[in-house]
């Protein structure tokens, strides 16, 4: 502790992102990275804007990419809002639509940064425990005070609602906002984007770090009422006038207008993830149905620490949350990869038994 | 107004930059950007960077490229903190150092972004009048009760003060944090850099967008004591965990090690700086004197605002602001910009007197 923290930093509890190893030969199944690389026509395009225009700002309402993102989502650009990676939409979110003295409420197990945000715009929060099959209880997150956040499909668990069990939190938080979080929704949720028409207090945000295969370069972006807009739009404006980069714009425009590549390499990526689902499940392991580009599981025979351990000393990374001792979650890398870590899994499983 | 916004919403007054317009063949010298283009080192180390790796995140304590920067000015990397652009820097630093209950000081004639992160962050604040040199008011800026910010030079005055002035700031600030913002120190006024060894209440920031002539790819930093840079830290990671992207990072790098080129660029812009000086004083205009690379002037024989005007429709874009109406501010552009810069002027004056 320093004299000179403000009280907004003494509270805080920062958040520990996936580990990030430096050495080449490492299998990185730890933060849900895609294993593809991204669309060439997105390389292509940040390649073309890297020159002498770069001692220029960009354009700070990134129109441009604003349409694009639009079109796309069958929505107007007053109804897009880009920030820098979706953890900025999140924490923006956070700070333009909660309150410090009224609750919010989000599923027990879920993304670990909510509760950070809260911490850091000093919201309270009540959690909901999951039901017993892992699902979000819908009902539970009824009529909050202060609002409600939730992923779509959850994370660490990889479960998605169905449409109209979200368009139920929906209505049952009329007078609050509502941010469904799709950072994984397309390998296989619905997305909640129709409903924005018909509820003025639902916010989704997206990001382009999963299924895009663009962690490297920082963009998520948000869809929702004018008025939510807005709201985001003025926190920035507070914060930071430039929030995305030449070259990020550039190349998102880019990858969200290149749906052939996308399709087949999301399409790559689901398929593994149900081979992978198999694997491990003829290994004995409890394996939540997943939607998203990862696996939720609880190991036989050995303790989730224990393979998180054993599997890193093999190079493999996959993470471990400690308030989640049975757990480990486990993104889906290449074909390849994963038959080395499903090899892997199988070796330590049987050392084990001897 | 809507339900859904937060009281923070509410209060917030967002910052407006100047105008970026979108026509090819206007002079733009209204928001400080270098005239010439960034590093070829640079370039060509963002250039080799795209590519399959975006797929991954970037590293989040950005390591690399801390070294690079504490190598140069002379400090450790634990003195070193970097953000998305110095406005997120300063950002981070107004909810880390400042207190909401406690009033901060700033010159009455300053960034004009200081008040609106004021805002934001819910901090009251009291202004200095600058004395009538025009030169920030030492004394003034003494024993305040929540902090101290300003930049050295001042924008957009770009007067600065001497380093020993900078030091009593400091020295009679102890128990509060002082912020001098250096976006503008290249081009000619001293850096208190030094003085953070002696002081751990001195928060220093920078920004790549002006002398280093890459506004385009958004990268600030500060340098302050071990204990303020991890304050920021703890902000930054209750925020977003990656703030910095892989192309950023790897052009800053490479950037930070060309003086050689950096050098001479700057002081072709500071030549042009005295040569745009004694032009405009010909004509009867006061010119400040500029240690930035922008000039702050009041015209002779028309406003302030009718030369402003009066150039954006000959595609000559300068900066007014409202508040300041005596004076406009001109970003130094290449010397046949500001040549052609300085007919214009003289003959929208000639036009006036007939």
């Amino acid at each position: 502790m320093s004299k000179f923290w403000s009280s907004t930093v003494r509270k805080t509890k920062p958040y520990v992102p996936g580990e990030q190893p430096n050495e080449a030969d490492v299998i990185k199944l730890n933060t849900n990275e895609n294993p593809y690389p991204p669309s060439p026509k997105a390389v292509e395009a940040m390649r073309s804007v890297i020159g002498d225009d770069l001692r220029k700002y960009p354009n700070p309402t990134v129109d441009s990419l604003r349409k694009v993102i639009a079109d796309r989502e069958e929505v107007k650009p007053e109804n897009v809002f880009v920030g820098n990676g979706s953890d900025e939409v999140l924490a923006f979110a956070f700070q333009a639509f909660f309150e410090t003295n009224e609750a919010i409420r989000f599923p027990e197990i879920t993304y670990s940064f909510y509760p950070v945000y809260a911490k850091l715009y000093d919201i309270p929060y009540q959690t909901v425990p999951l039901k017993n099959d892992f699902t979000i209880d819908v009902d539970g997150m009824c009529n909050s005070i202060g609002g409600v956040i939730f992923p779509n499909p959850n994370a660490p668990t990889g479960v998605a609602l169905k449409l109209n069990e979200i368009e139920k939190i929906i209505q049952c938080n009329s007078n609050q906002v509502v941010i469904v979080d799709e950072a994984y929704v397309a390998f296989g949720a619905e997305s909640a984007v129709p409903l924005i028409k018909k509820y003025p207090n639902v916010l989704i945000t997206r990001t382009l770090s999963k299924s895009h295969a663009l962690a490297g370069i920082r963009l998520g972006y948000a869809i929702g009422s004018t008025s939510l807009i807005e709201g985001l739009e003025r926190i920035k404006n507070s914060f930071n006038s430039y929030t995305i980069n030449r070259v990020t714009l550039a190349g998102a425009e880019a990858a969200l207008q290149d749906d052939e590549y996308y399709d087949e390499m999301i399409s790559r990526v689901t398929d593994t993830r149900e081979w992978t689902t198999h694997q491990l499940e003829d290994l004995g392991f409890d394996v939540l149905p997943s939607q998203a580009n990862f696996l939720f599981v609880s190991p036989s025979k050995v303790t989730a620490q224990e393979l998180y351990e054993s599997l890193k000393r093999e190079k493999i990374y996959v993470r471990y949350f400690e308030n989640l001792e049975d757990y480990i979650r486990i993104s889906i890398g290449t074909e390849n990869e994963m038959k080395d870590f499903v090899e892997k899994v199988r070796h330590i499983i049987e050392s084990i038994k001897i």
